[in-house]
C-alpha cells in the first residue's frame, strides 16, 4: 500500500479502485447508521462519505455495511484446520481479523509452531494476529513438546511474530508473583496481556489486575463478569463449542459498560463454524436477546480493536483496512458480501478468494517436516495394563467386610466427566479386577483412559511414558477412541472399553502421524488424519467436518451419549481445570496441584 | 514499585500503605458509583473493593472519589511557568496526568528544550507525558531556533522522552502527503498521532484520517466535530484561555459517541488555571450543562487514557497509579483532597506536595544555561522605520484622484485582529505617512507591529532580521508592549503607538533574557521576566499570575480593550492561521502560503 497514492485517492485526485455506493454504514464511532459511500484504495479505505470517482462502482442498493468482525480470542487449532482453511470458514461469516493464541501447536513444536502459524497466515485476506502463548507447558505434571520462557518469547515479540501475551492461565502464579510469571509479564509490558482466571474474585482478582493483566474470557456468571469488569478487565464473552457463556452473560451488557466487552469464540469445531458461524452468530444472538444492534457490532469490532490496539481494524474509516460486509436486516444480520483487505472474498456464505485458494493449494508444502512428524510413539513400548498393587489390595481387604463377586478388591480414583463442562469430579469407586488387573467396567460406565507421551524421540525398545486411569461419563459400550488433540500437552489420549481396541487406535494414529481414530478390536471404524502437529488437517474444512462428524457418529454408535465425546476427551487430560485429570505422568488432583495415586 | 510486594498487598498478605475507606468510587469501567475501599501500595492501587489491613486508614466518610483527571493536550509553556510550577497549579484541580506538546520551547532550543521539559518533570507527582512536536518550525516563512525532522525525533522516541507525535499542524502537508510529513508519521507508526486541522472537512479530512492521524482538538462547531468523530478521530474538546470550544461542543456529546471524546486545555494562562481551573472546570461545566456526571468524568479520564494508551492512568483500579481525588457533590464536583502517585498532594485547592516543593526549589538550577540565554538581539541593529517605497507611492498617485491632507499616499495591508479569535483579516487601508515613513495612526487604531528575530547568534553591528507591519484591533493609544512569547517561533513581537516606546520595550526584554514588557517612551511601566527560553518563569505561578495581571492592566490603561492583549499579540505572529500574520520575514498571507508586500 502506497501512502502517497492513498492520499491522492482520498483527496479525490485519482480514482479509487472501488466505490461502494448507497450503503448504510454501521458507524461504530458515532453509534449511528450513516448513509455514505466507501472508496477503496488497494487494501484500505481511502474515504467515506463523499462522492468519489472509481474504476469500479458497486451499488449496495441500501444494504447495511458493518466493519469486519474481530474474534478477540481463538485457538485456530481447535478448528482442526490450518490457517488458510480456518480462514475459508470464518471469512464468509464476516470475520476479517482474529486474535489467536497458537498455544496448541506451541505445546507440540514450540516457537517453530508459532512461526509456522505466522508464516502460513501471511497473505491471507484474514488478518491473523498472534499472541504469544504464556503457559507452555501448562504445568510440570505433564510431558509436552516445548518449554517456552520469557527468553523464548522475546524474539517473537521483537521480530513482530507476536504482539502481546496470550491468556495467562497460570493465574495462581500471577497472583503469587512467581519469578517466571513476572519475567514474562515484564517482557510484554505495554503490550496487551490477556487473562484466563476462571472464578477468580476478590483479593486474588485484585492481584491479578495489579500484575497488569487486562482481559478475561473465562467468566461464566454476570456477577463474576461484573466484578472483573469493574476492576478494569475487558470482558471477552466467549461462545465456544464446549464453553458457551454468551447467553449467561448477555444480561451483563449495559449502555454504560458495553465499551469494555468484546466477543470471542476460543475453540470452535468445524461443524459449529460451518453451521452456526463465528462472531457473526454472537452478534445475531445478542441482537435477538435485545442488545442494541450497533452496541452488538461494537462488541464484535471496535471494542476488540481498542483492547488490542489494532487501529487498522474494527471500524469503517479512512486508513483502516477495507474489511467489511453487507447484510439486509439490522434485526438479524445475515452476512452477505464480505470484503477483506479491499477484495470481495465471500458471497452468501461461500468463500471466493483467490489468495485463499492459492494459500490452500500451497498449504501442505509450507509445513516443515518437523511439524508433520510429531507422533513419536514406540507402539511396542505402550503398556496399558493396570496391575492391582499389593499394598492397595491388602489395605482394601482389611478395610472392608462387604462380600462381592470380585475376588480381589481395590478402590480407585475415577475421573467423573460432566456433560458440557471441562470441570470433572473425583469419584472414589471400587475397581473391576480381573486376574489381578483393574479393567474397564462398561456396566458402570467406567472406561479405561490412557495418555501416551508422544513428544520425545524414542529408540526401538523404549518403554513409552503412559498415564493410566479410569473415567466415567463417556458411555462407550465397546471399542476405543483416540486422539492426539489433548489439551494442552497434546499427547495421545485414548479412552476405551478394552485394551485391544485401544492399542489398535494408538497404532493407527501413529501411522497417520496424528489425528483421531475409532477402533473396535482389530478394526478401524473411522479416522480423521491431522498430520500438522497432530492437531490440524490441511484438507478443506468441509472435508474435515465430514470426517469429524463420521468419527463422532461412530463413537455414538459405540454407546456414547455425549454431544461431542471427542472434544470432551480432549479436555480430560488438561491438568489445570479441576478436579481430577490424567496426563502422561498420571492422575492429577488439580486442586492439590499434585500427582495422586490411582489406587487409594 | 516492587511488583512482588504489590501483589502481596493485593492478596491481603501484607498491610497496604494506605487504605481509603467508605468512598463512593466513580467507576469509569462499569459506569456506576461503587462503594468500596481503595488499598494503596507505594504509588499504585493494590486493591479495590475488599477490606484490607493498612498502616494508615483514611475515612472518606462517604465522599466521592474520582480518578485523577487527564489533560489530553496542553502546552505547559502557556502557563508561563516551568513544569513544577505548572504542576502546583493543576494538581489541586485534580489533574494528575497531562499529555503535553513542548513545541513552544522546541521552537526556541530544539530537542534540548524537549529534554529539559522531560527532565524537569521527573519525580513530580504530576505525570507529564510528552508528545514529540511535529512542526518545528511551523513553516519556512519564519526564523526559529531549531528545525526538527524525523531523524531528530526518533532518538527521543527511542529513549522514552516522547511517546507519540503531537498535533500535526501541517495538515496541508499531511493531506498532500509531502515526504517530510510522511517520514515523521512513519517514524511514529503505531504510536498516538495527534491532529490539528481547523475546519478540515470532506475529502481532505478523509486524507488526513487515511494518513493515520487519530485525534483532533481544533473543532469549533458540532457539525465539524461530528464529521471528524464519524471518520474515526478522537475529539479532544478544548477549553483554552484564548480558544473556548466547550460550550459550542457540549451538544455533540451523546451516550453513543461519548467514548470517543476527551477534554483538553491546550493553552491556559496562570490566572485562568488559578481562578477557573483546568480539566476540573470542564467536568463541572459539562455536568451543569446536563451531561451525565460519570460520562463527564470518563471524558476527563478513561477516554484520554484509552486514546493515548496510558493504561496506568484514567481509572481507579488495581495496578493503575494511585491518582484520584475526593469531592462532595456529583452535581458540581469541587476538588477536595488530591492523591497523586499514592500521596496526598493537595487539599482544598492548595498544593501540599514535598516532591513539588523540592522540585520547585531546585528548578532554576536545573535549567541549562543554553535555555536561559535565548534572546539574541543586537538592539543597535533593530530598525523599526518603514520608508514608503517609491514605486508604491507613484503607482498610488497615478491610481487615485482623491484629495487628502497627506501629501504622499500609500496603501498597506493591515492585520485585522478580531477579539477572542486567532483568525485575522487582511484590511487594505491607506497608510499614515510622515516624512516619507509609514507610521502608526492611533486615531484609526492602526498600530505598528514588529517581529524581531531573536534566535541566531549576532555579532556587534549585525542588522537584526525584523518583520514590520501594521495591525488594527489592539487599541493602544500610546506606548508599546513586547513579548518573547510569539507562537510558534517565539521571536520578539512588539506592538506600539510609537517607535521610541517599542525600542525601549525591546531593550528591556533583552536585559531580562526574555519575557513581557510594557513601555512608554523611556519608561518601563510593567514587566514579567520569562528567563527560561524566553517563555517561562521559574517563580511561583501565583507570582507570575500577579505580574501578568499587572502587565495586562497597564496595557488596558494604555487604551487596549481586548480581554487579553498579550495573549492576542502572541498569536499575531503565527503564520499558519489565516488570514494575515507577521513574522520576522515579513507579512504572510496564510491562504496563499507566501510572504506578501506591506505596500500594495
Amino acid at each position: 500500500m502506497n501512502t502517497v497514492q492513498l492520499l491522492s485517492v482520498a483527496r479525490g485526485e485519482q480514482p479509487a479502485d472501488r466505490l461502494l455506493k448507497n450503503g448504510k454504514i454501521v458507524n461504530v464511532f458515532s453509534g449511528e447508521i450513516e448513509e455514505a459511500s466507501i472508496a477503496l484504495y488497494d487494501n484500505v479505505i481511502a474515504g467515506v462519505g463523499d462522492a468519489y470517482q472509481a474504476r469500479e462502482e458497486i451499488d449496495l442498493d441500501g444494504s447495511y455495511v458493518a466493519p469486519g468482525l474481530v474474534d478477540a480470542h481463538v485457538h485456530i487449532e481447535s478448528s482442526l484446520s490450518i490457517p488458510s482453511q480456518f480462514a475459508a470458514a470464518v471469512l464468509p461469516r464476516g470475520v476479517t481479523c482474529v486474535v489467536t493464541d497458537p498455544h496448541e501447536i506451541a505445546n507440540v513444536v514450540g516457537t517453530e509452531g508459532i512461526r509456522y502459524m505466522s508464516q502460513s497466515s501471511q497473505g491471507l485476506p484474514l488478518s491473523i494476529m498472534i499472541m504469544a502463548p504464556s503457559c507452555v507447558p501448562a504445568t510440570h505434571m505433564e510431558t509436552n513438546g516445548a518449554h517456552l520462557d520469557d527468553e523464548d518469547l522475546i524474539p517473537l515479540l521483537q521480530d513482530g511474530t507476536v504482539f502481546g501475551l496470550a491468556e495467562m492461565m497460570n493465574y495462581p502464579g500471577v497472583v503469587q508473583g512467581t519469578s517466571e510469571v513476572i519475567a514474562k509479564l515484564s517482557a510484554f509490558q505495554g503490550r496487551p496481556l490477556d487473562g484466563h482466571a476462571p472464578g477468580l474474585r476478590g483479593k486474588p482478582l485484585n492481584a491479578y489486575a495489579a500484575a497488569g493483566i487486562g482481559s478475561e474470557h473465562e467468566c461464566t456468571t454476570v456477577e463474576e463478569a461484573a466484578e472483573k469488569l469493574a476492576r478494569g478487565f475487558y470482558i471477552l464473552i466467549r461462545e465456544a463449542t464446549n464453553a458457551r457463556n454468551l447467553h449467561a452473560l448477555l444480561p451483563l451488557i449495559t449502555p454504560e459498560n458495553s465499551r469494555r466487552i468484546c466477543f470471542c469464540t476460543d475453540d470452535r469445531i468445524p461443524g459449529d463454524l460451518i453451521d452456526q458461524g463465528s462472531i457473526d452468530y454472537m452478534v445475531r444472538a445478542a441482537i435477538l436477546f435485545g442488545i442494541d444492534p450497533i452496541t452488538a457490532f461494537r462488541m464484535a469490532t471496535l471494542n476488540s480493536a481498542d483492547w488490542f490496539g489494532l487501529h487498522k481494524h474494527g471500524a469503517i474509516a479512512p486508513g483502516r483496512y477495507a474489511n467489511f460486509f453487507t447484510f439486509d436486516d439490522l434485526r438479524c444480520p445475515i452476512v452477505r458480501d464480505v470484503y477483506a483487505q479491499g477484495k470481495l472474498v465471500a458471497k452468501d456464505g461461500t468463500s471466493l478468494s483467490d489468495e485463499l485458494a492459492h494459500a490452500q493449494k500451497d498449504a501442505m508444502i509450507q509445513v516443515p517436516q518437523a511439524i508433520q512428524q510429531t507422533v513419536r510413539i514406540n507402539t511396542q513400548g505402550v503398556d496399558l495394563k493396570i496391575p492391582i498393587p499389593h499394598q492397595g489390595v491388602s489395605q482394601q481387604i482389611e478395610n472392608t467386610s462387604a462380600v462381592t463377586q470380585i475376588a480381589i478388591r481395590a478402590t480407585i480414583r475415577v475421573i467423573g466427566a460432566i456433560e458440557d463442562q471441562l470441570l470433572t469430579e473425583e469419584r472414589i469407586l471400587p475397581a473391576k479386577v480381573v486376574e489381578g488387573y483393574a479393567i474397564a467396567d462398561t456396566e458402570r460406565d467406567i472406561l479405561k483412559m490412557a495418555v501416551v507421551e508422544r513428544h520425545t524421540p524414542k529408540s526401538a525398545g523404549t518403554v513409552n511414558g503412559v498415564g493410566l486411569g479410569f473415567i466415567q461419563g463417556f458411555g462407550l459400550q465397546r471399542g476405543a477412541m483416540a486422539s492426539t488433540v489433548a489439551h494442552d500437552h497434546h499427547n495421545l489420549v485414548v479412552i476405551g472399553a478394552d485394551d485391544d481396541s485401544m492399542h489398535r487406535a494408538i497404532k493407527q494414529i501413529v501411522v497417520m502421524g496424528g489425528g483421531v481414530v475409532v477402533a473396535e478390536g482389530d478394526t478401524i471404524l473411522a479416522e480423521l488424519p491431522l498430520p500438522v502437529a497432530g492437531l490440524m488437517s490441511d484438507r478443506p474444512i468441509e472435508e474435515v467436518r465430514v470426517a469429524y462428524d463420521q468419527v463422532r457418529s461412530v463413537v455414538h454408535l459405540l454407546g456414547s451419549s455425549l454431544h461431542d465425546p471427542l472434544m470432551a476427551m480432549s479436555f480430560m487430560a488438561l491438568e489445570v481445570i479441576p478436579k481430577l485429570k490424567l496426563t502422561d505422568k498420571g492422575l492429577v488432583d488439580v486442586e492439590k496441584f499434585e500427582i495422586v495415586d490411582l489406587f487409594l
